[in-house]
């Protein structure tokens, strides 16, 4: 292998492929990337077996081959290269990196023993805004647990139903739905639960630049993929094994009405739930009293080692008063993904579930248990 | 105590005493601040026994008293609070703090049982420009060795020759000198060690704004004061205790003339030794091989289990050609605290000590020693 790219497009693809390459003890090839160049093409893969990405961009190839070498030391020395063009020269076992003065040789491992996850395009296949789908992940990602005694709920649940997207996280204290809409007419309504990780490297990866993204589904496999601007080709694919089991009927924890409607603003309900967590104990608890006649919720909290918490916010309230303790924590995540400055907050009683929700934004909501009355 | 006072200048208070206000054991008080309404002034104090920080500012004392609350979390309170008047009261052993809707009390601990470092203003005394002496100091304390083993080489050496102040530290593989000028003339010549925590704490706080700094010096005790720029009042008081014993004749170590002189562009050197530093081994070890016939500077590493490095960059070269290896964390740290864009690099043959300095600035110097060739 021989071939030329600038280091700024290189840079670029190392930082793509490199979270997922990790070192793992029983097969240590997985913390090498995969550097192939093919075609007009140089092409970077990293994969856990469970999940795996490839790179592609256009580069002079003047000798095609492949070689794997460690990718953490990979990026460490194309990040401290000028941005200038580098050679890259595949020697024996040996992948030799040019670029002006700098001349490293780094010692690798034959690509033939590289575990490559086979891509399917097979089944069902949808197109969708990279950032579109990217900010609806990232808004239920992290409220999944990352549990190993309940695998599914370890991943995130997306159900198709015509052109809607229903994509939903629970560790079960609290859930987060998000709804997306896509233009692709499907053949039939069907489910799966994709891997926390997988998930959090679709948006690390399509998160910050808007692009059309193709996917694919197979019955325990899904393939993400972005096309190149200059030419009809994969720029990015991320495919990855989906979790098998049941997901839990989340739909049914759903309050279907609420008992006290309460809304705030966002900014300053979660500076005093922050403040009062200053002074909540062991199980975070922190208290509220709604009430609908002051237009006011009181938020309380006490640590008979610290002191005492206590303080007010105005709010628009509708049906009961109500006084009722939640985990600070599980409140002050769910405000946190909701991206308006007003936020709906909705109590079924002081032991029913409670939801948030941005003010005039269906798309979203976060439901949370309170913490019961002893 | 009862005093009103605007949250923001109490949030820049509480930031300026609070790293020192430590949790220890055997005197829990010590991770408590001392608040204090006296006069026209809220007055906030910490101390660790060996170091001891005061802060004033302007208040309306409605009624004298003072209390030490526990440090962090009054600072986390007062962090949390909108930039409106707080009301300090304190009630028995509770400090409450009122700030619009915020109502918090705060069990505190009797202030007749917090430890005050008696400050002096006997002795000696200089007048210096705080960002002066701040830039000065955090070029050399990082160098400074934590080692309890030899307390005298753990602190900051000055030494004050009529207008003239020489800071130094050293760990024993390396050493920075920094010399600073000052207008007050000095009755005698004297020499002291600061603790480097102190030296950290004088750089954190008087080292963002310009102001002018009062500095007292008795035999085993040293403070730093700056004023109120609205009256004749102290705003801030550093007063630490100073480190007992003999510094190490450091002015032998720096080479009086050198066999080599190379003058190079800092952040490319900087740059390449990062990246030569990929491939050395467990003592840190790159090469470099000093080519004064081309004008360049040759920058090797090897690793056998990872692969090799080279790099070159033109350099101005006098005197001796010359190969040498450096620890590269040694030669990096020196070339981090040389702000100029060029920098002096004068070797004294393959075993002796190298010195880095500025280009055009005599005021610094870093002294490393090589790696002896086995």
């Amino acid at each position: 292998m021989y071939l030329t790219i600038k280091q700024e497009i290189l840079k670029n693809g190392i930082s793509t492929v490199e979270r997922i390459s990790q070192k793992i003890l029983s097969l240590p090839i997985l913390q090498n990337v995969l550097v192939k160049g093919e075609g007009n093409f140089l092409n970077l893969s990293t994969t856990n077996l469970e999940l795996g990405i490839k790179w592609w961009a256009l580069a002079k190839v003047e000798s095609e081959g492949q070689i794997t070498v460690p990718t953490r030391l990979f990026s460490d020395i194309i990040n401290f290269l000028p941005n200038k063009i580098i050679k890259l020269e595949k020697k024996d076992s040996t992948l030799n990196i040019e670029c002006e003065n700098y001349r490293t040789s780094l010692f690798g491992q034959a690509a033939e023993e590289f575990p490559i996850i086979p891509i399917s395009k097979e089944g069902e296949k949808i197109s969708l805004n990279s950032q579109k789908l990217c900010q609806g992940l990232s808004q239920v990602v992290d409220i999944s647990s990352p549990s190993v005694a309940r695998p599914e709920i370890s991943g995130i649940y997306h159900c198709f139903q015509n052109n809607l997207i229903k994509i939903a996280a629970t560790d079960s204290f609290r859930l987060a739905e998000k709804k997306l809409f896509q233009k692709t007419l499907l053949s039939k309504e069907f489910a799966l639960i994709l891997p926390r990780l997988t998930a959090k490297e679709v948006v690390n990866i399509f998160g910050e630049k808007e692009s059309e993204l193709q996917i694919y589904f197979s019955p325990n496999q899904i393939l993400f993929e972005s096309q190149m601007t200059e030419i009809p080709h994969p720029a990015i694919q991320i495919t990855s094994k989906l979790i098998e089991g049941e997901y839990p009927n989340y739909e049914a924890i759903i309050p279907k009405k609420y008992e006290t409607q309460i809304i705030l603003s966002k900014a300053e309900f979660l500076n005093q739930i922050k403040s009062a967590s200053l002074f909540s104990g062991k199980i975070n608890e922190v208290s509220f009293k709604i009430n609908p006649q002051k237009g006011e919720v009181e938020i309380n909290s006490q640590n008979p080692e610290l002191g005492k918490y206590q303080s007010s916010l105005p709010a628009k309230i509708k049906g009961k008063g109500v006084e009722i303790s939640f985990n600070h924590r599980f409140l002050a995540d769910g405000l946190f993904q909701i991206k308006t400055s007003e936020v709906i907050f909705e109590l079924t009683g002081e032991e029913g579930p409670a939801v948030l929700k941005p003010l005039g934004d269906e798309s979203y909501l976060y439901v949370v248990m309170p913490i019961k009355a002893s």
